[in-house]
């Protein structure tokens, strides 16, 4: 249907690559059936799974390449001589106009590479931040940057609280989602330069961000704030803090349960009320990174996640367009970019 | 008793003080009846309670002072006007050989300026940092530095290295405990220029450390290390943010079996499984967090602990002392002090 969305695949990327990158699109078919996916992988593979997938074998368009991008390819090395790329003809295919947007699995510095080099910053941003869910007591959360940016400066940090806003408010659709900047204790005297001197600035008002002020670790899963701010350092190591307890959590309960027959029993009766909160708590539900201040749609997957959790980082890049992200973000960049530069940096 | 261990308690720090620190001083006498307490603060409240702790009372010496750290107190208002809190007072008792280790639950920063300043930064550091244990998956790790030095360079971060691996050699017992540099990864060339410079150092062996390189933020509940080297801005994010997490976990489980009848049930037959799984996962047991680099013991238990939490911070102070984590720290640091500086640098 020409009036669907296009999403641009990255088929060979991600550790169950091609099989589960195709399931998730057919998963994904199912909850957007107006949705068309240019894919971009080895046909020798891709095809026979392709046969057993009619459904999305309908909605879709194979582009055949040979190439593609190692896990541990070095980003540079991606960009350079990786023209041919599963990944880099995806990322291309946004660039050109023939896709609303591009999900991939696989390696995440060549991904952003790439997609900065191709699809561009957009004006007014200096660097693109990466962007996540997070399950909160309070629902869900978004927190950027997760690690695109290893060295912030408060400019960045203001960017990155900005492209956060804007994204709740299109794809959380919040009308005045809270935002907040990850320190280690909520006075304005805390933390590093950058830190302290981006919170000066969003006080001060130049932008329209609702500002909480500074938030601290245990405010990430309280759902203190709609929007959490921070560095791609802390932000990355804050993010795998949280999949390495939660994961030891599940572990550590299922193992309770096995520890005697009562408790056997007990799983029984309970497993109805568990099975809900291991569904909230899923992390594949979460899975689906963005990629934020890029004049195109970029969305990463986690690279072990299955064809569930997939699918829903293709719903997320589905989502950003149906709720036209990128033209929002224009038009708030714009206006940030209209205050004068000494009102700007009076804050400092 | 003469040979026992003597500590000094800042009575009037902490959301419930006097009575919680009283009563977790008790709780430490049932574990270690040795221990002998010098109590600081204000005899008015403290004696009533001392009154309905007959143990206590005849284990320890109650020196009074009306004066007492705020909670939003500056370190520095602290440090320089307060010459007769109860919190100056129990480290002075320290630096005076009056006591063998100071415990409080008063304002971090300020316990942390005062103890600096009185208990003098051993040589060979140039700053302390705050340790603390975080349950795993195979036990339970190290973790420093956790929000004494917001910023770190190299040589501090191969300092903290230094006192974890010496921390856990004799307080954990382990013969050759394993070291860990938080980071976003595990390539050499991941990270800022102080995680990488400090990584290199700790490669090229001029430490004795069994130092296994770059771990990330899922190797820690993994239990990947026994001693995790980090930040301060990181490393308090990340604690707290496992203290968020845990405790949405846990909320969110009560909340799963109250959620039907069958899961009321389930919850009665599984309840000694799950109470075990509680215990473990209690923060309390691991309250108590370390001030490693200095010419002292010094203990900080959180805040907002309860009469068994303080009993384990108090414990941790008693262990330090016992196992001479003291005296141990002294050797390597001169041993490590006695490497050339062309070979320390060398690294770099």
């Amino acid at each position: 249907m020409s009036d669907g969305i296009t999403i641009a695949l990255d088929v060979m990327g991600g550790d169950r690559a091609p099989a589960m990158v195709l399931r998730g699109a057919d998963i994904a078919l199912e909850r957007h059936p107006e949705t068309r996916f240019l894919l971009f992988g080895n046909e020798t593979q891709v095809t026979p799974i392709l046969g057993k997938l009619p459904r999305l074998a309908k909605s879709a368009r194979l582009h055949h390449t040979e190439e593609l991008v190692l896990d541990d390819a070095k980003p540079s090395q991606a960009l350079r001589t990786g023209q041919r790329t599963s990944m880099r003809l995806a990322i291309d295919a946004v660039a050109d106009g023939h896709a609303d947007g591009v999900v991939s699995a696989g390696n995440t510095g060549a991904l952003m590479a790439i997609a900065k080099t191709v699809l561009k910053t957009l004006p007014g941003i200096d660097r693109p931040a990466i962007a996540a869910f997070f399950p909160t007591r309070r629902g869900e959360s978004v927190m950027l940057d997760l690690g695109a940016n290893v060295e912030c400066d408060a400019e960045n940090l203001v960017q990155f609280a900005l492209m956060g806003d804007v994204f709740a408010r299109t794809v959380l659709g919040l009308a005045q989602p809270t935002v907040g900047l990850l320190n280690v204790g909520s006075e304005d005297l805390k933390g590093n330069d950058a830190v302290r001197s981006a919170g000066a600035r969003l006080r001060s008002g130049i932008t329209p961000i609702n500002f909480q002020g500074f938030i601290e670790g245990d405010d990430i899963a309280a759902g203190a704030v709609d929007v959490i701010v921070t560095d791609g350092f802390t932000g990355n190591i804050a993010l795998k803090t949280v999949e390495g307890v939660a994961k030891l959590f599940s572990e550590s309960l299922r193992a309770s349960f096995r520890h005697s027959l009562m408790a056997r029993i007990g799983y029984l009766f309970a497993r109805g009320a568990l099975k809900k909160l291991a569904a909230r708590m899923d992390p594949r539900g979460y899975n689906g990174a963005m990629f934020l201040g890029l004049g195109g749609i970029a969305v990463k997957s986690h690279g072990s996640t299955d064809a569930f959790g997939f699918a829903n980082a293709v719903g997320v890049a589905i989502d950003m367009k149906l709720n036209g992200f990128l033209e929002k973000i224009r038009v708030e960049l714009a206006r940030l970019n209209q205050v004068p530069e000494t009102q700007r940096t009076a804050a400092l």
